[in-house]
């Protein structure tokens, strides 16, 4: 494989511990980074320094930012009494985008998974039935994946809710927009049976 | 689009640099940075100071190398007159993993490009003729990519090299291992009839 460079080795090592970046991808952009070696490493490093020292988490919500209270939970103009529940920061990017939701989030931080070691006190979950409780919540709206975990995460969270007086709903599933129905597989179109709606 | 958290645009600015790597892809990868952030984004960062300051050019080949000289350059086991030619460090990388050539590199640090303003000057070709006198060099290999900049380099380079009683080669174009005749652009097709090969 040619002469071995340590530190170069190493870099494509750390990219390649990146999602979805593979050694020959990881090798490309630490060549890229060594070609370009003026300037752009020095630039990634400060930004990565900047996240890893600016960004915390909101302390009601949990997620990323660089305030003391995030941006949505320091808004007049969000609703209180109504939280939408996530797993990771990055889907409220994805809601947000969405738009429509006027309520406030709460960040899990992932999902209830035994089998990975993950259980509910990892998460942040007494935190979200502390707020709801706090903050006299309406509705919990259960913003989590499709999979296994999740349908666990919100079975618990909704168990954890009972007996408040909180409406707690989860995000509809069945056939995406555009989606042809002999490419969709068979457990979303069994789901979107069971929720079929009256036109 | 969600809140703006500003040293999180900008890691995915900065990531969005790579080759490759468009904003919705950066997007992840700085959200796995931030989910990461204990130990990742320092790692990271310690890699790419480690390349920044390490990794010097070879004075010789200039070839990239944490040592005085490259690995090639300081082994007894190379020829010193026979040198092959290459446009990119990352060439001389694939090259070696494909094994067999027992001569010296010699890395240009791109190709003449005119429209992009790269002209012979920029890259090390002046060091490639003093080094060819140097060590009194019987062949050189040149293995530049098949483009019009290529082209035009390895005419470039011949003509330099005129009057020194030194063999200029070029790797050979044509059809690629394993290639359908039916899907071979006409380019690479003509090249390979102009160089067919007597059985």
């Amino acid at each position: 494989m040619g002469p071995r460079i340590e530190s170069l080795d190493n870099l494509v090592l750390e990219l390649s511990k990146l999602p979805g970046i593979g050694e020959k991808t990881a090798a490309r952009l630490a060549h890229f980074v060594l070609k370009n070696r003026q300037n752009f490493p020095a630039q990634l490093r400060k930004a990565l320094k900047d996240v890893e020292e600016k960004i915390k988490l909101c302390p009601e919500c949990f997620a990323y930012t660089e305030q003391e209270l995030c941006h949505i939970c320091s808004s007049l103009k969000r609703q209180d009494d109504i939280l939408c529940v996530v797993e990771e920061p990055s889907d409220v990017f994805k809601l947000e985008a969405a738009g429509g939701f006027r309520g406030k989030y709460h960040i899990l931080h992932g999902s209830i998974a035994p089998m990975q070691g993950i259980r509910p006190d990892d998460l942040k979950i007494s935190e979200l039935i502390q707020r709801a409780k706090k903050n006299a919540v309406q509705e919990v709206i259960l913003a989590l994946d499709a999979d296994l975990e999740g349908d666990t995460t919100a079975l618990y969270i909704a168990k954890m809710l009972e007996g408040l007086n909180i409406k707690v709903t989860r995000l509809a599933h069945g056939i995406p927009f555009g989606g042809d129905i002999d490419y969709i597989d068979h457990r979303t179109l069994g789901r979107a049976f069971a929720n079929r709606v009256e036109l």
